[in-house]
């Protein structure tokens, strides 16, 4: 695979996160309405602006009418093919050697200008548990000597969020209201409050949106999975851990999790990523093998992908004094126990359906060093060792004003780098 | 109040589902697309049709709009005043002393001739566990001394279920595949098996689709939670045991639930429920007092609804045999630990959007006495009892062919029966 070269200047630039060979598609506002951009270098290109101009001229018009949509489900049901068609389209347009420059160049916009929004209408939202480290990590608060329940290493194990309040990247999150017993006691009547979570806290996770959908009742089998995925995301599934603790028995997490989801805006499809992508990893010795319907055969892509994630917290004290803020983790996509293709022939298995535009998520992604933490749960032992920040700052907790970077992107040697753009969310106090 | 005599002769049969006092909102299937209808007596009324008869003339236009949607979401939006208003004029149009008899009858259509279809665009669906009894028997089956859990009496414990695969009566539900442990087995590895569930079950509860929503980060107060409530329906939230047990911990049901939900096609809005609503009820002697933000002031109508539920079970031997089922269930809304504001209240107070056309769902509903369970796990102690049916049949859990049907209703002397029609299943053998 060679370098390209695109005529946007900044595309070419080593540092960017979007290169020709990434072409993410999310949606921005324009005054007309919602449209569909493709990000290259520091811009943006209009699609439906492209299709307007007769740029998409030639692709199936079913295509090209996906083009001119508010959100990008109408693209994503078309499957992968058809995106990798546009995908393709979209490289000879932007490369060095197009013709189309002069038709082109008045449609791009400067990411600078633009506000994006959520890049599809998500029907069903379903976060997994997929790194055997985090799973590790927060069952050792709870169970000393026996951290990982009995099913972890058998099934990928998920549970559905909550799609409503899936915001994209920038939008402020408030503090939320909730049960909580107070911390210094046991009792659950006498120490039972309502009010402003006082651990509230993030989740670095990868997101990926589904293409072509399943009927309902006709499972996806693994070698078919990728078939289904559209691309990735960067995902914050914000946690108020007190309110967490006490509702969770036995139907899992709900208020603790539903106040708010963060997105960053641009879907990186599986195309841009191919370069980065790690064969099936055999089981770690010792650990079983999963069922036949979780095992890939022979030389199907389906293992995982090798993203670097990072976590960044800028205070508000920080911000003020413009600091740009301290990186908490670094963490890798590669260290999950369940690929994403596992986790999406798994959720089919009994015959549910996903439809285009749903999001799964991959839950925390923890690795085994101990700057790979993805929450502060982990990081901080549930608050009881606080990070200390420069200039005498320190968190057990997320604090009013402060705001969560995730950041993510595949490099190496010889190839460009695929980035992710940035997903932010700063936190406003509670109402 | 006084009974209501409607045109529709049907409509004044004492055992109808559908007098005029009813009038629940529903969808079905026209040749030009799916329509809403409004359920009387033995027919339904095209609401599309009416519009474009005038027949809804001088209502807001926004309103008359919405009644020519293929589905519920633009009328359930205009909130309850909107819906009440149309209510009334459906009242008029089809009362005894209605002008308009001429023009309406041949908008008519007999309801054994049409389909029905999903009433709304469901975006979120989130399942509650608010009956006590249910949560107190399936306690029993796995921890004896201390089935409760210590936060169920303070806060409705609830969960997100998966909003594609809820399907509209009648529609079969094929048994799912997943992993479980072979009975008589518990090493989880050896024991291990993927396959057709063997424990397949139903679950009797009652559903409220949200009108007006929320805006994210704003709760809606208990006293106000009606005011978002469109109406209510039967639900059947079919569970596969083996599966349930294995998968559930620590994040809650996934596959086990979210192979199917059925709802019964009408939703019975509050006003026609508002003659059989109950006020709040005080707590069991020596229960806690819930948090304020959960407490009922003065006069509020946030209590129970007296509501009346039945489950019937027809085997493929009893269809053969013209056999129309026996009844496995007799149970009552009203012994929900928390009414619906409630749930809707505690739903919101971490600023979770609702929106409009979610679905939310009480949980199980079983009450005190011994027929009174509402799922077969209870009923037959997870297959330790299986149920004796006639003819020598019995069951521990649902078997391919049978068909599981909901009822529900309210009544009361001097009042005409408020019905919800049918929910019903039939299992599909797995693939």
């Amino acid at each position: 695979m060679q370098i390209q070269i695109s005529w946007v200047d900044s595309a070419n630039d080593p540092s960017t996160d979007f290169p020709l060979e990434n072409l993410p598609f999310g949606v921005f506002r324009a005054e007309a309405g919602p449209r569909i951009g493709v990000a290259i270098g520091d811009c943006v290109l209009d699609l439906r602006a492209a299709a307007g101009a007769g740029l998409l001229d030639g692709l199936p018009p079913r295509l090209t009418d996906a083009c001119r949509a508010p959100v990008l489900n109408p693209l994503m049901e078309q499957g992968r093919a058809a995106a990798s068609a546009l995908r393709r389209r979209l490289t000879e347009l932007l490369a060095e050697k197009s013709r189309d420059r002069a038709k082109i160049e008045p449609l791009l916009l400067p990411q600078s200008g633009i506000e994006m929004l959520l890049p599809a209408s998500i029907g069903d939202y379903t976060d997994f548990y997929a790194s055997i480290h985090h799973a590790t990590n927060v069952g050792r608060l709870f169970r000393a000597d026996d951290p990982l329940l009995p099913n972890y290493k058998h099934l990928p194990i998920g549970y559905h969020g909550r799609a409503s309040s899936i915001v994209v990247s920038g939008t402020p999150v408030q503090r939320p209201h909730g049960q909580r017993k107070s911390a210094d006691c046991d009792a659950p009547v006498d120490g039972l409050v309502f009010g402003p979570t006082s651990m509230l806290d993030y989740e670095l996770e990868a997101g990926f949106f589904i293409g072509a959908g399943n009927v309902l009742g006709e499972p996806v089998p693994l070698a078919q999975a990728e078939d289904h995925i559209f691309g990735f995301c960067l995902l914050n599934d914000w946690s108020a851990r007190d309110m967490q603790s006490w509702e969770y028995q036995p139907l899992g997490p709900f208020l603790a999790k539903s106040f708010a989801t963060t997105i960053s805006p641009w879907v990186v499809t599986l195309d841009a990523l191919q370069p980065f992508r790690l064969p099936p990893a055999p089981r770690p010795k010792g650990d079983p093998e999963p069922l036949p319907y979780l095992v890939a055969a022979g030389n199907q892509v389906s293992g995982a992908i090798d993203l670097h994630l990072e976590v960044f917290l800028q205070t508000e004290r920080m911000r003020r004094e413009g600091h740009t803020g301290v990186r908490l983790s670094r963490s890798h996509l590669r260290d999950l126990y369940w690929t994403p293709a596992q986790m999406l022939a798994h959720h089919t298995s009994n015959g549910c359906n996903l439809r285009s535009g749903d999001l799964l998520a991959t839950g925390t992604v923890s690795g085994p060093e101990p700057e790979a933490l993805g929450s502060l749960l982990e990081i901080t032992r549930r608050g009881a060792e606080p990070l200390q920040l420069p200039d005498g700052e320190s968190r057990a907790f997320l604090e009013d004003g402060d705001e969560v970077i995730l950041r993510g992107w595949c490099e190496r040697e010889g190839l460009r780098r695929i980035g992710f753009g940035e997903c932010r969310g700063r936190i406003l106090p509670a109402r």
